[in-house]
């Protein structure tokens, strides 16, 4: 019986958007090294106190995009790169990625990401604030065993960069006198610099020109700008709520993303009463919501912030115009459109 | 008026007993190069965002004895080191060290440090890790200035132990049963590790041969555990009180140290349900840590606890024999009996 509804399900199916179809034609395009960078992942996660590997698992295995070390990956194959360190460099990128995804998940005091529980909501704030730093520490042991000094201090340039970024956003927080300028600040520390991390590292390893470093650096910042500001339209989106994800965490936890910064703006005093109350004095209720997305959508707040996003992500793909054409340079072309198509 | 006072104060002081004086000599011995170390550190904790800066500030210009930097300083000094580099890396250690305490704070959920408010107590959690993520970004960078790839890989190995060990502990954290083996595993690797590496990098830095390497790694292991062993007695002593800081702080969070595991097992049923009472079902009265120090005593648990500080700082004390003589060794021998003879 429940093969015949499946086969339902699967006739019902919509096609992919394009865009979508772009990041899969990425992961297939470097499908070899991502199944390499998935087992150093899985080998180096392990740590012999099973519940490391266990919460480690949770979240690392359990899904993601693995966006960033997909650039890493992709960004090397296109200044042609031929050997094997990508794969652990890839790899490094992520851990980062997840140890601060885990000590995000803690100071937010998140309950769910991407749809599942989150390990703090399962483990406790204590095992994931330490599995965060065992994470880290393996980031940089695996960094180690690559042995540039050039990409160690990329690395742990854009670590402590990222930690400055998520204290000047928990600064911004509850505070609707932040401009877009400061919160450009807070995005480009605490998402774009590994994304610009991730994506120069493709050029180092494969020991192209500076030139070469220095555009790859900033296809990551603009693509990493890009896919925050999409990141905080979709907190506000019914779409999110079709993934299984939660609508209106950022509002609830009082964060000043740029369609509020927008919102309270192009708003009349009556609308920034309503702002400072819910954001600023966290007085909300469940009615406060859909008054908020209700504000964004009449000063058109979500969609700009997405005309935002083409603004950087058309910076990204301008960035790339110096490399030489080829499969893989057109896929990441059309994969700064997925990131900005998300939203729709 | 107040400087009579004071006169008179200073005129009844005692004198300090023997060990610390040790320490003493061990801060006057590498004077120089330790006013370096809090140069780099000063210099170096700064961001261009405040709040890091002050936060960071205030756990690591507040105090510490920085006995882990000075360990590196004085192993470097006794294995004839004559350059500059080991001021940088013993601030590494500082940082990582300091680190460690912030996350750690966060975890114990603790309120006091060295008789202070905790970071955590005063800027939250949230600030309390990502600054901890910072500094300890900011050791990887200084580390890659430093373009040791040997001292970047016993630092990264080291940091991932710690985080190991820290996760064990929690998992130790209530459970009656733990055995004196699997807390020594704590001990070694939560608070061993760094010291261990503190110890070696002496030797890395002027390049001595394995043999001292090694003899500087097994002096820092056997040292930290005696200075581990010792924090767990003043964790319940009086002497604590009087230097301002808190008693019972483990026995509150239901910490089994070795103190405890042995009360545990010398003691009656009687004894063994009041410990998991206690300890495992954290159910506590005012009455509960007096009795419990009472038992510790009855049990001889602290003195032993005492004696087996001695052993492994007895074992530290010989590793140093392969080195020849001179005035830092003879200090760093006696700065081995200062971290035990502090719990009289």
């Amino acid at each position: 019986m429940e093969s015949v509804v499946a086969t339902v399900v699967t006739l019902t199916q919509q096609p992919e958007p394009p865009s979508r179809q772009a990041f899969d034609n990425l992961k297939t395009l470097v499908g070899e090294d991502l199944a390499q960078v998935n087992e150093v992942i899985l080998t180096r996660m392990h740590s012999r106190v099973p519940l490391i590997s266990e919460l480690a698992g949770h979240i690392i295995a359990a899904g993601g995009k693995r966006l960033r070390p997909l650039i890493t990956l992709a960004c090397a194959c296109m200044c042609g790169y031929a050997g094997t360190r990508h794969v652990k460099l890839a790899a490094c990128v992520e851990f980062i990625h997840t140890a601060t995804l885990l000590h995000d998940d803690v100071v937010d005091k998140s309950d769910l990401r991407r749809g599942n529980a989150t390990a703090n909501a399962v483990w406790g704030n204590q095992a994931s604030v330490l599995v965060g730093d065992f994470l880290f520490s393996r980031a940089f042991q695996l960094m180690v065993e690559d042995g540039s000094l050039k990409i160690l201090d990329i690395l742990s340039t854009a670590s402590a960069v990222i930690a400055e970024g998520e204290v000047l956003q928990l600064l911004t927080t509850n505070d609707t006198a932040t401009t877009e300028d400061a919160y450009l600040e807070v995005v480009s520390a605490k998402t774009a610099a590994l994304f610009e991390a991730a994506a120069r590292i493709g050029a180092v390893v494969a020991d192209r020109p500076r030139a070469e470093e220095d555009a790859l650096e900033s296809f990551g910042r603009n693509l990493g700008i890009a896919f925050q500001l999409i990141d905080d339209v979709l907190d506000y989106s019914a779409h999110q709520a079709t993934l299984g994800k939660t609508v209106g965490d950022d509002f609830r936890e009082g964060k000043i993303t740029l369609p509020i910064v927008l919102a309270f703006r192009r708003g009349n005093e009556a609308e920034r009463e309503f702002w400072k109350r819910t954001l600023e004095a966290g007085d909300q209720t469940d009615d406060d919501l859909p008054q908020a997305i209700t504000y964004l959508n009449a000063h058109k707040a979500l969609a700009d912030t997405i005309e935002r996003a083409r603004h950087y992500g058309a910076m990204a793909r301008d960035t790339l115009g110096i490399f030489t054409d080829s499969e893989v340079k057109k896929t990441l072309i059309d994969v700064v459109d997925f990131c900005v198509d998300r939203a729709h």
